[in-house]
């Protein structure tokens, strides 16, 4: 059985332990919700407040020009295109994951729309993260399309000849299922159909190489493993395959050949700059950009591949212990055990308390978050992110040690751990 | 003839005198693009350090609860409500003025197919900000309809039994023309047309009674008058008589009426809120709460009737001085000279050297912008705000006298003022 100085040891051989340097944490916290919110990046107090001061206060209207605010959304989605095997020029930072979604799947359909007018369904999982659902259902039935969710996870057998585009979550935001982006796209594609990939939960936590794969379409999120604060924009992938056939119908200023030129009819600009819209909010952006810098500084360690080992070798630590440590109190394993099945993130499940567990963790600074199941399939989840940038095996051994206690203890049934708030 | 002192002494008597000191701005600069870019508001720079260190570095997650970032969108909407005639709970603060416009744009046309289905265009003016054009043109090819530009300023010929939505900017961004609201919206109205208005160039600019006029849907931006910073969320108020009979097609999370229960389908929030659609860039939102504290901190000295007093004394100044300093230089005026037809900004033409002259006040520190025309109707324009809040009377005075000199000595016509390159 691991101790704490067996994790200490791991710790002190971690060839990445200098990468948590690049972030400030709170003492007396261990912080497992990065899947959420990504921590604070060292750097980003002074580069945020330089361009509060320096930026917009000294430079004003200006700085468009002389502090390159105009070319933040290529200069971020060249730093993501780095982490999600994209090439230069084809990757923006911007707006929201909900929103870049609504662009890349109307793309995606009015290409269908063009080269298989039969094809009428869009596919996804009913234990996709909501948001991607909500704004399939409102292009479906915008378009007089349906909308298929899949209760399992068997994707081929939904690949029917009338699917025009699976849209899927790489990694499940609730189970930490993963994905085989290759074989699925693959499979996808040999039965006609587009896939669209949402990244939310694998960019800058497991490797990803959307050319490799020889995706249609991804979009991602800011705020989770890169680290770029709260609500940061999101970004946009479209294979240059793709990219120039349609516009999409976010047919901003920003997105226009020549903003400057304010015409009056839309031209939009060649590759992925059409799939901007309106002015990015430029201070989450410097925040985002520094967010960035902290999964790229792995790169001269071994990058992605390198997080991936230990973030798995985190998963798998956390694993060995709740099985060694919290056995007797019924708690399940949401996770898939096979490596290639699992994203950076360990998620719990026990038929009752889910939530209070998760109120009295936080209470002890052990802060993971509790995702409600639906009474069905999917039960009430404890979720706990593994960031391999600034998590330590010290932090999964107090984290498991914390949830012994709760549930030796039966602290999780004080009332003040039951009173339900809005929860991220 | 206007002297400085005259100028001086205006000031000394402005009784929103000490708004300015709300403001960080460079010196040696006059900035008169504050209709483009906002300038600083003094508290920012502590309250966007809080939000940094505080609660995104200490805070981590709880933040989301405990600093208030979900209450943002409603709180801050709450504070632009109350300087554009809407009610509490009316507006959100959120994404893009392009986004939003895209979302009432589409309720409204989701209006028309119930209550008017014969009804097939859109009228908006060939001079409106192109953003605004493209995004009606995107919505107009998805549902088949026609998107008619005006070419003149005569809404009530434009509006024909065929006309579902008339779609206008507040204030024009080229020429500071001001249209009458209420009197527009009335006549639209009786002609059986919905009524969108972009308040980009009137919210903290000039007096808005959204509810007096019974306008239909408005957006505006965040980042001009209301001192957001750059690329700040902007916002958008539908009518309540509107509100909850369609939902928008960014039917993202946030819009939802119980976002954290996580169903898979798509039920939306009762009022404003389900024009949310993805989780908003909080360190912009902070910024922006504090530029609309700026605004809002005219409310004892006599609020939006106080600012548009001052605005008009300032743009009559400026009128005033162009006509007695700058005679002979071949100087017109776009800018309507009756006061109810004008907003905040002064707009001059010349048939040549627009551009260059507006980079020779640049470089002498008086910044201002220009608008490229359209070789036909449309002039070049040398564009300059006039923000009530922070511009005084003696700036007006050193814009005058240094265009003049630029005029006067033709140091305009040096190379460097001649290159182009990208300006806002």
């Amino acid at each position: 059985m691991k101790t704490l100085q067996d994790c200490q040891a791991l710790d002190a051989q971690d060839p990445l332990r200098t990468l948590r340097d690049l972030f400030e944490l709170p003492g007396g916290v261990t912080y497992l919700d990065g899947n959420s919110l990504g921590a604070l990046p060292r750097a980003a107090a002074a580069r945020v407040a330089a361009a509060v001061h320096q930026q917009w206060g000294m430079g004003l209207i200006r700085s468009w020009n002389d502090a390159g605010w105009f070319d933040m959304p290529g200069r971020l989605g060249d730093k993501i295109a780095r982490l999600i095997g994209a090439r230069p020029g084809e990757v923006v930072a911007t707006d929201t994951t909900s929103i870049n979604l609504y662009k890349v799947l109307s793309a995606a359909l009015r290409i269908v729309r063009v080269d298989a007018p039969g094809r009428s369904v869009v596919v996804s999982e009913r234990s996709n993260f909501p948001t991607d659902l909500y704004i399939a259902q409102a292009l479906c039935q915008e378009s007089s399309l349906r909308l298929h969710l899949m209760d399992g996870d068997d994707v081929e057998a939904a690949l029917t000849p009338e699917v025009a585009v699976l849209m899927l979550t790489h990694v499940n935001y609730r189970t930490g299922a993963m994905h085989d982006m290759a074989a699925v796209t693959r499979a996808a594609q040999a039965r006609g159909s587009l896939v669209v990939w949402d990244l939310a939960h694998s960019a800058g936590a497991v490797p990803v190489d959307l050319h490799a794969a020889g995706a249609d379409f991804a979009v991602g999120c800011g705020y989770k493993y890169l680290n770029g604060g709260p609500g940061a924009p999101a970004f946009c992938w479209v294979h240059p395959r793709h990219t120039d056939r349609f516009w999409q119908p976010l047919a901003g200023w920003w997105g226009h050949a020549a903003p400057f030129e304010f015409t009056p009819e839309y031209r939009p600009a060649p590759g992925i700059a059409r799939y901007l819209c309106g002015t990015q909010p430029i201070l989450s952006m410097v925040a985002l950009e520094c967010g960035l810098d902290t999964v790229l500084a792995a790169e001269p360690l071994g990058g992605m591949a390198a997080l991936r080992a230990k973030s798995l070798a985190l998963t798998d630590l956390f694993i060995e212990l709740v099985e060694q440590r919290c056995d007797g109190h019924g708690l399940g394993m949401a996770t898939p055990l096979e490596h290639e099945r699992r994203g950076s993130q360990l998620c719990l499940t026990r038929d009752v308390g889910s939530y209070a567990i998760v109120q009295a963790l936080i209470a002890r600074g052990v802060i993971g978050d509790f995702r409600a199941g639906d009474g069905g399939r999917y039960k009430d989840i404890l979720r706990f992110g593994l960031t391999p940038l600034y998590t330590r095996h010290q932090d999964v051994w107090q984290a498991v040690e914390h949830l012994r206690q709760v549930l030796d203890t039966a602290e999780w049934q004080r009332p003040e751990f039951n009173q339900k708030h809005a929860v991220t």
